[in-house]
């Protein structure tokens, strides 16, 4: 593992690795703020996933997390969205390849060599952080903006005791019936449907619902709604009796001005698990 | 208009009145506090709808409203839930005839001649309690339980500019498709469905919303989840990008436990509206 990069953040450091993956087989990079805790033991870890187009760089610089980490001494882990580099398959759009890993382990090409973010993010990224950081991996939370909401969503939900509480910002809620979805999970997985509903955070919640407290945001003024199906999801959580909260933010679009104005509520959130 | 009862209560006066009503052509009882601060001016009012079986009186004396109407200096008006006396049609079942008026205008007999809880509510009591009381018209929110959830929801969605905020607390709330919901509108309204979906929460929020902000509080562990159809609401609030927020309380059921522990934030809500 290699150090990118760290600055003093409040009272923390934001710092910057990369390291060689075996799961995506290729050069990883991942943000990391330790809060000042950290110097004096292990630590309460929350995962940030991000959406479509990021880098582990977005968020650490745009999402305003570590001041309300550093409030309750709690880590923040922000991955990269997909596997990255030269020899790595790619896609004109947006949408499809590097920056849009979606959270899935491709298998079919010319995707499969390297785009498996799930591995990545559920097996390997946690052993590398427990190996070389300290983070107490009895208290883990996962968070996510769209793209990476469906991530966090999906990803708590499958493990099931790994994560006390999950939460997102505008996620995608139902990729299975989006084009935010079918299109990538045409491509990574193929075109048997019946693979694509483990990885819906809708459907999931549908059959197996988490094990914790869930909270929602969702911009009322999002300029992605319609490929989102916060509906889905909403009808789901209720249906489920789901422990948790779905809220609609009056006036707030996809951006990160949104996910800031209310990552303070997300981290007050999650640190009430991780510390309970 | 006669006085049945006024007591001191958190600085303000919680009365009781009761009135010979031209709407259900019998008398009707209602509770209303109102805060110190009436007594130098006209006040907010904040509408308080019962539930099945209730009388004006339960939420007065177990929601635990007042101290925190008080807090915000507003007043909180408790209507009965249907017509009642001798003269009045009733039923052997709890949830259908006296104490269970379903805020609609009966057409069928034999309701028709008393079961206009509609227009009690709509119409009438405003003119009394605006004639009686120094409240102040242009500042109401409204509020409610189970059927009176279902009131509150539905009356707010179809007197658009009336109510600055609306929450419920366990709603019934989408009776069309419910049997709290079918018997009663088969009874009062008769076999013409058509006529129904006024009075269903879930289809207005698809067709109308609300020009507002909404809160829902319902308890994971409510006996009656299945009757209530939360589910619906959900999922056409997020649907209809609805302002608001829609909360499940884990382990909570339908009781005045669940009312009086979240009547604290829902005032809160409503005060921010009122105030605004």
């Amino acid at each position: 593992m290699k150090t990118v990069s760290e600055n003093r953040c409040f009272g923390g450091v934001q710092g910057v690795y990369s390291h060689a993956s075996d799961a995506t087989a290729c050069d990883m990079t991942f943000g990391l703020f330790l809060p000042e805790e950290a110097t004096e033991g292990p630590v309460p870890l929350l995962w940030y996933l991000s959406g479509l187009t990021c880098t582990h760089e977005n968020a650490m610089t745009k999402a305003g997390a570590q001041a309300w980490a550093a409030d309750h001494g709690i880590a923040v882990v922000f991955p990269d969205t997909s596997p990255r580099g030269e020899g790595v398959a790619n896609d004109e759009a947006y949408d499809l390849g590097q920056g849009a890993g979606f959270y899935v382990n491709a298998t079919q090409n010319p995707w499969a060599p390297h785009f498996r973010m799930w591995d990545y993010i559920a097996e390997e990224l946690p052993r590398i952080l427990s190996a070389n950081f300290p983070i107490d991996e009895e208290r883990q939370s996962i968070t996510g903006h769209s793209m990476g909401g469906h991530g966090a969503l999906t990803l708590a939900m499958r493990y099931p005791g790994r994560f006390r509480s999950v939460s997102a910002f505008a996620p995608i809620a139902h990729p299975t019936q989006s084009d935010w979805g079918r299109k990538q999970f045409t491509a990574y997985l193929g075109a048997d449907e019946a693979t694509w509903a483990e990885h819906d955070a809708s459907l999931l919640m549908v059959r197996d619902g988490f094990d914790g407290p869930v909270l929602i945001d969702q911009g009322a003024s999002d300029q992605f709604f319609d490929l989102l199906k916060p509906e889905a999801l909403a009808h789901a959580m209720a249906a489920r009796r789901q422990d948790g909260q779905f809220r609609m933010q009056k006036g707030y679009d996809h951006s990160y001005y949104f996910v800031s104005t209310f990552m303070a509520d997300h981290i007050d959130f999650h640190a009430a698990a991780l510390s309970a």
